[in-house]
């Protein structure tokens, strides 16, 4: 009992955090017809910034890091990169009106990571005093390129079935073409993604060079109030996304809710497995399941695009931003945040 | 004597703050031929973060203020915006060369509030150590969308009056429709413009979230320097205008010199009985003065153009912000500072 | 011995300075075919806010300065400018497969200075603690337009002597439309270019107003911040420069890795002279090398575009961008900045 209350008013009074409020708020704004707008090149400047800090933050930290701990942890991450696409694979695309290829490239992005999303739980982690690992925020690519890989896999493999199916003397061009899936052109496209380099820049920044002088009169005070406003424009952008999201079937929705929470808990017990190995600290769990919770928005969704064609983007894209990451933020950050805070207490 | 010499210095004072400073700096480079230009997503992103920091300052004040305080000014300002239209519509429209049409979308615009011109206001009043009560921004909303209202409904009576003129049996449909003017989608339409959502948004979070976090790192500490780059870009714009404005009839440049500075006084004497019968601060009355002077920049005009589409834009845009809004910023706000300084040290 | 080994541990100490560390980081992304990008309306804004910081620091200095001492720096500023064109026409434009006049308007682009590499001089500076006088900025356009006017001169008469000798009865029309270069066009041409404009606005609003608040709440905190955005911008840039370069002769790559770091040391020696004769600082000195081995990138070309039609863009624009610039910041500011410390610490 104690520990269900504790957990539950820890959980309420995040929601009156600016982070989760600026999101609700776009929502509301949004859907009462507003014209408020953040104009596009601010927004991507914006994201630029968040990861640049994350990137810079981790390379600072990994400098005097034990590197050894990253490892399990980081398998760990590849682990539900992976898992999250076959559950998606063996649930979503089993469900009524929901055509394969669309429920594997959904799938493919609640795998692949947030930039935002783990932004707005690094902040909500500070905000409550919640020690994590300097390297934690690198566990995104672990994750991230993973998931990508493997629906694109998945997706090449189901489509070359289709074909066989269809065609029992495929011409010899066409199926010497299919044959594999090149897995390297993948996971180069997910590096090169805006989102990744940034963060990836960051953290080669920070481990090589000096940058505390732009650190701390820069890219650190910036930090919360470009991630208030990248909240607000990320609501905005899921009213607007709702409508999209009603054109397919409404399964994707009741998928878009209910996958970030479940997620979430499961990368939350693997991360607890490592908290007992590895002396992994709950911080760090709560970063684990936040970018498991998360679905790509920035960088996933081009890969995916060129990477499984056949596929309704309206499905995917629709089902991430509109529910998907207000979920994984709103809900899911707090119950992690709330969750990790009861056992700390407990322990 | 004293009073004169007293108000004449701190009015000349004022003219070397930043905020003037960059307005004239724009008007005189942009005058030179410069190519200087700041883009527009970089504009409209600094116009919603000055109206959102005012928002938040209102939220966060509100909390603590006794909100029965607010009814005597917001109904003076509601009479304002209705009283301004009024004016122009009794003065401006019957000036030689002045269309009807156009004369009242000038009042409307006049009428209406402008963001930036508040924001440069509550600068001024910061800087010169003037209190003003915190719901004092809220204001806004008041004054801007009665002026709206009462020039899109005055234009559509006039228009109706005309073709009932020319044309002896109108057809039934057309009188249909036109018989009566629809309020709501006016007062709708207002709101749902982007500078009058960032600044209610703003007023919510700051009431119902914690935004204490973003608001010391991030919107108050960029507030004067944000606001000194939209001054400047405000200078340029002003200085282009002034060609546009140069080909309608020069009645507008007269409306647009002395209107800003008479409704700001008349607001003020309005101010200054609030002042005497519920102890309205002399920042509140500066305030009441400067949105009454101040004319629509950004949201006034699409609201206009849709709602009187006979109107030429080049009149009204070109009156308000080649010559109403430098003078309401440059000669209104130090004016009713100094007055109220004058006052002040006075009373 | 003592001279050599101490210049040479300044200089690579400075490597790691995250101005430095930016740039190249950008040059290494965009090699590896990222997708990150900074949006252009950034870009141009961020430009804007160092210049203005540039000049409003220049301009708060001058009121308390000797304006006597900027006679000489000015002087030579000029000089270095003519020079730096002259010497490239000699050179340059003698070499195999180099047009005359892309050779000329590269030279031109040479002569001509940045000012983001002299942003990145001013921080290196300060992190060195190397005082400088306030308006050393300000030989910024006694450098830059003498520069592009010569270079327009030249290629003017180059271009009507070429059209005299392969017409020996030239149409009256064309060489009386010819016959003489206008100089004060070109002049204002530059003036009115939006790195001057912003630069010079600054430097007057310094000197006039009383910029404080905002400098200090906004310029110039987000200065070290905003320079390295714009490092990193300028490393891309560089990088997706380098294959237009590759399609001109290879004697443009061997002239914009050598000129920048050749004008420097001439112009360092012409600071020097200013040191002993009147007392100019060896912070000066660097600053007037900076400049001199710095090319214009965001001002220069639509200039020189304008002025000398006739020659190829890819040329020049890619000869300064792609090498010039970094050789300049990522060599040329060490360098100088290493030499003054070891002359300051044996002097």
């Amino acid at each position: 009992m104690d520990f269900l209350s504790d957990f539950l008013l820890r959980f309420v009074s995040q929601l009156q955090s600016p982070t989760l409020g600026f999101l609700i708020g776009g929502i509301v704004v949004a859907s009462l017809g507003s014209r408020l707008s953040i104009p596009d090149p601010v927004y991507k400047f914006i994201v630029f910034m968040l990861l640049m800090k994350v990137g810079l933050t981790g390379g600072q930290g990994i400098r005097s890091s034990n590197l050894a701990e990253i490892l399990l942890p980081a398998m760990f991450a590849v682990i539900m990169g992976i898992l999250i696409v076959f559950i998606g694979r063996y649930t979503l695309c089993n469900l009524p009106k929901v055509k394969t290829e669309d429920g594997i490239a959904t799938a493919g992005l609640f795998g692949a990571v947030s930039g935002s999303t783990l932004a707005a739980a690094l902040t909500l982690l500070e905000t409550q005093k919640i020690t994590y690992e300097p390297w934690a925020a690198a566990l995104y690519p672990f994750m991230d390129i993973p998931a990508l890989v493997t629906a694109i896999v998945l997706a090449s493999i189901y489509t070359k079935k289709q074909r066989d199916i269809s065609n029992e003397y495929p011409s010899k061009q066409s199926s010497n073409a299919d044959t594999k899936v090149k897995i390297w052109p993948i996971i180069q496209e997910s590096l090169q993604g805006s989102a990744l380099s940034a963060l990836l820049l960051g953290l080669a920044l920070g481990l090589i060079t000096r940058p505390e002088s732009v650190y701390e009169s820069f890219y650190s005070p910036l930090f919360r109030g470009l991630l208030s406003v990248l909240m607000l424009i990320m609501g905005m952008e899921a009213a607007a996304r709702l409508k999209e999201l009603r054109q397919v079937a409404q399964w994707y929705a009741v998928y878009a809710f209910i996958a970030p929470l479940l997620h979430g808990f499961i990368a939350f017990g693997f991360g607890m497995i490592a908290h007992y190995l590895t002396n992994f600290s709950y911080g760090g769990v709560v970063i684990l399941a936040v970018i498991a919770a998360s679905s790509s928005d920035i960088s996933g969704p081009p890969t995916l695009r060129a990477g499984i064609p056949s596929a309704n983007p309206s499905a995917y894209i629709g089902a991430s931003t509109a529910i998907g990451t207000p979920v994984a933020i709103a809900l899911g950050i707090p119950l992690y945040i709330g969750l990790a805070q009861a056992l700390m207490g407990g322990g």
